[in-house]
């Protein structure tokens, strides 16, 4: 890779590494959740938000926080996987936060047919393979990782309007 | 979370923390490039792959191999390029291996007005927030994760033809 910025190429090859790691990762979760369930992996975490929510109900701005994604990436998935007969939209005319989401049952056996098995994956090919103490180390570094961009996502640099901050969830 | 496949819960937070580590430098880098280039990471990893090709051209098959992508990713993705004039396709008509992909001068821009600004975010949110130990435990242990995935890529429980299992380099 051309030199940029003076980081060193052992930094850019661990920074490939990474890369290329959450791709292989993407890829193989992909690939059963499709053979499981014919879901990607977006629709897969999104159904597995609403399941998990106590009242079995999440709202879209809700669902973006949990996930840390563009409230626009939310709307386009939410549309796309209510045509697609795994979610359906609540509306509730007595408040105007915006509709709830909530699972058909289609989108109900979609998660409960592969839960487990895309838990089984990420054991396998995570917790599996790497130690106690890498994980800790996966885990601190990606907290303060998280607290850094969390920290400077409004200063100048990033001059973010006051929609985008919102988008951008300080903690996750 | 639910507990599932009797996965301790400190395990799931490494791993949410990780998941969510990566969405937030995901946030960033994306807007970072929106606002330096108007392009999407991936449109940015594609226009830096062919520009550091020595050649200035790569044909689809080996963007998908340097980027870890599925090919049907690649495609969708090149011909959307295309039609926003940042790359064209080279036709060969000497072999049968597909077309090449270059750079226009619309995508030689791009990739040139933003490749220092987004290695300088990658450096803000990331050399400099990790130690070189954290950085040499997060290569090693990414590399670790290749190596399981790329070993078990074609066995029984993935079930994965021989067009899947191109899609899948063993290394990367």
């Amino acid at each position: 890779m051309t030199e940029v910025s003076e980081i060193s190429s052992e930094h850019w090859d661990a920074w490939r590494s990474v890369l290329s790691m959450r791709r292989q990762l993407d890829l193989v979760l992909e690939r059963r959740l499709q053979q499981m369930a014919d879901i990607s992996q977006s629709e897969f975490e999104v159904l597995l938000a609403v399941f998990q929510e106590p009242g079995g109900q999440l709202r879209g701005r809700q669902l973006g926080e949990r996930l840390g994604w563009e409230r626009s990436r939310v709307s386009h998935l939410i549309t796309r996987m209510e045509r697609r007969g795994l979610v359906a939209r609540n509306e509730c005319t007595v408040d105007l936060r915006g509709s709830w989401i909530v699972l058909t049952a289609d989108g109900k056996r979609a998660v409960l047919g592969s839960m487990r098995d895309h838990a089984a994956t990420i054991r396998r090919y995570f917790f599996d393979v790497l130690s106690d103490e890498e994980l800790a180390v996966l885990a601190t570094a990606s907290n303060r990782i998280i607290e850094a961009i969390g920290a400077t996502a409004c200063d100048e640099t990033l001059a973010c309007d006051a929609e985008d901050a919102e988008a951008v969830p300080t903690s996750a």
